[in-house]
């Protein structure tokens, strides 16, 4: 059993939530109210919108020291639907391992939408989380936690890919904001 | 009908012959040794590794003038598997655009294997074809091609979206590579 934390409580967080239950993990949910409680969790989820997310490090970074922290953010340009706010040749997930040296940064749930990671599947697909980091048992802990509750895992490489990440959840929100695919359907993977 | 021109005879090329037979339209398919063989398709595939694409325009940039253009490339680095040499906040396809103003550019199957392209399905979805360029006559056109051989086309956005494409195809060769996913498999996508 692994103990995760997550921080934010919208539909991100529910749906993360539930699959780690669902694998027996205990779970921590902290909200805008709980500034004050301890995060608990060895794996800490930041399920905060990108424009939170440096608030967050400012409030616990000391706390995050040590930790599995898991960046789920898609750093759109909200306003423009047309690009990322973050450098072309970074990531979000880039950004928070530079604020977060003493932590174990990972990128992961980025690629898909609450609706298929909370149902479990896309389709007829069984839904994947694409992780992505540079500590590999970091990465095995959350794919544990992953599989566990019943949705598959990929190990997508480096935290480098982050990049990769963040484009292929770009393009899957702008599909759906376009009314191309649905906001249960999107991107699967098929072994 | 549409005459459809495929410059390059890899198993791409014959990829997307199949489904441009299978859906009725004309096929021409040129070789490196028809280089002296006009173009007379109003669809041009690039169907060429990406560092060979810069030859293709050198010999048949006038000739592609008008044509709708179709740039297929995933322009890794395929000596680190570890990024793309386009620039960060750019794509092939934005290239190829720039050196062919009198063509209308799109970026299109980048995202699926040749085995998926030819089977037509991945896993238990259909294979989508996503296409991306600014002019939606073009888009139309080569989507009215795709799903005529029984494969479905996405609209993806204007060629903007190229960067994200090539984002999604370097990702899906680097777990095809490392084993994550077969080259029978990768990204499908769901309504």
């Amino acid at each position: 059993m692994t103990n995760l934390s997550i921080i934010g409580t919208g539909n991100m967080s529910q749906a993360i939530a539930s699959i780690a239950a669902k694998g027996g993990h205990s779970v921590q949910q902290l909200g805008q109210s709980d500034v004050d409680t301890a995060i608990s969790g060895d794996v800490v989820v930041l399920a905060v919108p990108y424009p939170a997310v440096g608030d967050v490090i400012a409030k616990r970074g000391e706390q995050l020291a040590g930790k599995v922290v898991v960046d789920i953010t898609n750093p759109l340009d909200f306003e423009t639907f047309d690009s990322l706010v973050v450098p072309a040749d970074g990531s979000a997930a880039a950004e928070i391992a530079a604020a977060l040296p003493d932590s174990k940064v990972l990128k992961a749930f980025n690629t898909t939408f609450a609706g298929t990671l909370a149902a479990g599947t896309v389709g007829p697909l069984t839904t994947t989380v694409l992780i992505a980091g540079d500590d590999a048992d970091a990465k095995s802990t959350l794919a544990a936690i992953v599989t566990s509750g019943g949705v598959q895992a990929v190990d997508a490489g480096s935290l480098k890919r982050a990049r990769e990440l963040e484009a292929l959840g770009f393009l899957q929100l702008t599909l759906a904001a376009s009314e191309k695919i649905s906001w249960t359907g999107g991107f699967g993977a098929v072994a």
